[in-house]
């Protein structure tokens, strides 16, 4: 039957663009320190690991980069900080402290950290809407200053001053971020917004509900516990479409694609394109026996 | 009996303070007029009626000051702009055909102007909610420049630019000012917003509603078409509490107060104090005898 089983990637399946970033800027670090024949003397480390997938982790140490919570750690030569940024003080340290630094955080995160910045210098009393424990928001709270106010989902707002700075945590849905501004508008003359949403998430959220109409059979790759691999895979059995999760190519089973004609491949943000790709190649090699 | 009636009159009855202090404005001029020996010369003019009450427009005509929408009438000395202000082109004609201008544009309206020209400084796609016929909308957008979008309660938001700044006709509901912010947030990455409403009809209601509970019967005194006292009645009415309402204290019937021992008076936004006070002597006189 030849290549029966027609097979769809999805376009934003796995990294998003600041974790593809963060993920390159440390092999490239990798790279150039064994080329200066270091490899394995452990001098470049990434603070907190770079991204929550082992596979990736496990490369990169093969490699020579390590992930490290101790910025204070002897060995430190070079040191990269993740997608999600750092505090302003951390970051300082880090400069004084004399390392090489690679600044791998997402500049969205950026770009919130100076919107955060702007807002304390032009005035604005802070809001950010964010997991007070989430490290992207501990970080937009050092630039944001001590007064910053954060609040959650469930929170309320608390009595406001008349001019109101908002940030948000890029990860957080927009529904949220509705809201918070409607309540704010209730009791402040003035409301300065930064919208600073990330997109990512939602449009492969989309990418791949649009792909359900098309195919017969979903595969989903990513970790088994992460969060927005299982929501692709909810998303899939809400419209009825078969769908499987799995972690790597190994878990492929021939059975599922009897009678499929067209399967979609889709991965959450955490997934490396090499495994997106090992499982394409493994459904390949089952069309290409014909079904 | 003796005083068994008891009066409460509500503390916002009539005029709110932009109000006031036109029509405070605009008799100032007419005394300042008479005693330069010019009274009715009629070189004192409002620039369209200063107040929806023709009994304050009778007063201020037996004055010396006339309303005109024409600027150019040869006869003006001194010009009066009303609290909606006008446009800033009109504003700058006045000046420079040498009149005296009185300026009683209310200050919250006057501050609206001035955001709506600071968001224009500051590069902002411009959007005012409100109707764009009315003469306070017609100064705010010229203020704004000509890219400015108005919007009113029933639009829908065009397709916008990264960076929107909005202002709101100060009589404009909260409600419509949050579904607007809602559709913005949707589509912009930066909104700056000056609620430019002003609290002043919401407060006099929230008295008024307040006072119902507390009295047997409500006289609202305001024009039988002002839009703000047919609103106040509405509201006794929908609490059940019985109330009439009357442009002056002529209308006020003797038999309306049996069984009454407590009796609040209301006022809408162009009412004058003197005719509120006429309505609250007249029920003392009735009270007075004895019900
Ligand atoms: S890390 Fe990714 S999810 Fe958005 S904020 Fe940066 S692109
Ligand atoms: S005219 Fe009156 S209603 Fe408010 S905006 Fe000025 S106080």
């Amino acid at each position: 039957m030849g290549n029966s089983l027609e097979i769809i990637v999805a376009k934003r399946a796995g990294f998003c663009f600041g974790v593809k970033r963060a993920v390159d800027l440390a092999f490239d670090a990798a790279n150039k320190n064994s080329q200066k024949g270091d490899v394995r003397c452990c001098s470049v480390y990434t603070l907190g690991p770079i991204i929550h997938n082992p596979q990736v982790i496990e490369k990169l140490k093969s490699e020579g980069v390590e992930p490290t919570d101790d910025i204070d750690n002897p060995n430190i030569k070079t040191i990269i900080i993740r997608t999600h940024g750092v505090q302003q003080e951390i970051s300082e340290r880090l400069s004084q402290k004399g390392y090489e630094v690679i600044d791998a955080t997402c500049p969205f995160v950026k770009k919130a950290q100076q919107y955060a910045k702007l807002l304390k210098e032009e005035g604005y009393q802070i809001v950010i809407i964010g997991d007070k424990g989430h490290p992207e928001v501990k970080g937009l709270m050092s630039y944001a200053g001590k007064d910053v106010i954060v609040v959650n989902k469930e929170d309320s707002l608390p009595s406001l001053k008349s001019r109101v700075g908002f940030i948000v945590q890029t990860t957080q849905p927009l529904d949220v971020l509705k809201k918070f501004i409607s309540e704010a508008v209730e009791q402040v003359k003035e409301l300065k917004v930064f919208n600073t949403i990330c997109n990512s998430t939602a449009l492969r959220l989309k990418e791949t509900k649009d792909m359900t109409k098309d195919v017969d059979l979903m595969i989903v790759v990513g970790g088994k516990n992460s969060a927005n691999t299982t929501q692709l895979t909810q998303l899939c059995n809400s419209v009825s479409i078969p769908a499987y999760h799995i972690e790597t190519a190994s878990e492929i089973r021939e059975e599922w694609f009897s009678n499929v004609k067209k399967v979609g491949i889709t991965a959450g943000a955490s997934t490396p394109d090499w495994i997106i790709s090992d499982v394409e190649k493994r459904i390949r090699d089952i069309g290409g026996r014909g079904l």
